[in-house]
């Protein structure tokens, strides 16, 4: 931990951490939500490095490579000063907690409410319906009866993030956030899923979100080790 | 609002909420995750007014009431004075937040990481196969395919809940927390799928909550209106 101080009540370091003394290690599988962490630590500029991992190209599994850092063995994890971080909603609060706490409103508001919502949001319901029509599409038309149903979800949950958009084209401030960080994932997948004209704030969101010098280093980083 | 002080930074009220002075509503819909939030109010014996909804007999879905409350209709919801707050663990972590910090660790230390990497996985990861196995359930023989790969995911997400369980019997600290109220529910599925011998620790856990007054007492909350 070498020259850092404990934290105060705040949740944030009470001096400004040295970048030297901070060791960051994601583990990253091709094709998944770890994107958003290289993102995330661009955009802190904080040095990580990357550890990279294949999908099996026959199943798409993650590999058992993975169960070696963690018994979970799923993507993204990380690795800061020695432990090992699970879950990318979690991940990127510490991250934003340690290193740009204005990425998370101030606790105790209306804001940062909206913020745990969202960042809960973002996995425990987003991900639902399109983890149920990536899996139930390997059964073909014998899943036809599930359609409806998870069309529906998809269509009430991409609708609900378009609206509550705010005129600067965020979820909570009106600035990058924690929250843009997490939900731009289930967005990038309405727009691969052809949702532009249905939910052009969402799209707009992408698209600035994609444009961003971080966003973009960071699939320079996924693609290369180390 | 009151008698009440405005947040100071660390999240906590600078002075007790008078009970009188705070109104919360729990949407609560039956055979759901709101049960816990009830749960959670008990424990915290924090006065609240419950609004019953019934899952639809035939479908068991949410009924469209639910959307006069938020635009997504889910369960639970509740109503902080006058604040609506979506997501199990996101109104988990503000009720606790703000009646009861001492069950969330304090920021900035390891064991609040694993307390927000634990709110995230029991929505984020630990639902994912249970409710790929509800859905698939009814498709019948036609899931057959995908049930390996949600039997090993339940099992792995399972048995790491029962590994991290500690000595005292809780997830995160030696007593209640946050996390034990969130991850109650996937580990109430697990035994109610018949992995009590399998899982010794995460029986013991279940029973544990159940025979807890305040769960009790929730559960008769639950069924009785207002």
């Amino acid at each position: 931990m070498g020259s850092q101080k404990a934290p105060d009540r705040s949740g944030f370091w009470s001096v400004p951490v040295r970048k030297s003394a901070t060791m960051i290690t994601v583990h990253h599988l091709n094709r998944s939500r770890s994107h958003r962490i290289l993102w995330l630590l661009e955009e802190l500029e904080q040095p990580y490095t990357v550890a990279r991992y294949e999908r099996d190209a026959k199943t798409s599994l993650a590999p058992p490579e993975l169960l070696a850092v963690h018994p979970l063995g799923k993507s993204p994890m990380i690795e800061l000063d020695g432990q090992v971080i699970i879950e990318s909603a979690a991940i990127t609060e510490v991250l934003c907690a340690r290193f740009a706490p204005e990425m998370i409103p101030p606790a105790g508001t209306p804001d940062h409410i909206r913020h745990l919502e969202l960042m809960h949001f973002a996995e425990g319901s987003a991900m639902t319906p399109i983890l149920l029509q990536l899996y139930t599409g390997r059964l073909g038309d014998a899943a036809a009866p599930l359609a409806p149903r998870i069309q529906q979800q998809l269509t009430s949950q991409y609708s609900y993030m378009n609206d509550i958009l705010r005129p600067s084209g965020h979820f909570v401030l009106d600035r990058l956030s924690a929250a843009d960080i997490v939900l731009s994932f289930p967005a990038e997948i309405a727009m691969r899923q052809g949702r532009q004209d249905d939910f052009p704030a969402l799209a707009s969101f992408v698209t600035a979100m994609q444009a961003r010098p971080a966003y973009q280093r960071a699939l320079e980083r996924g693609e290369v080790s180390g």
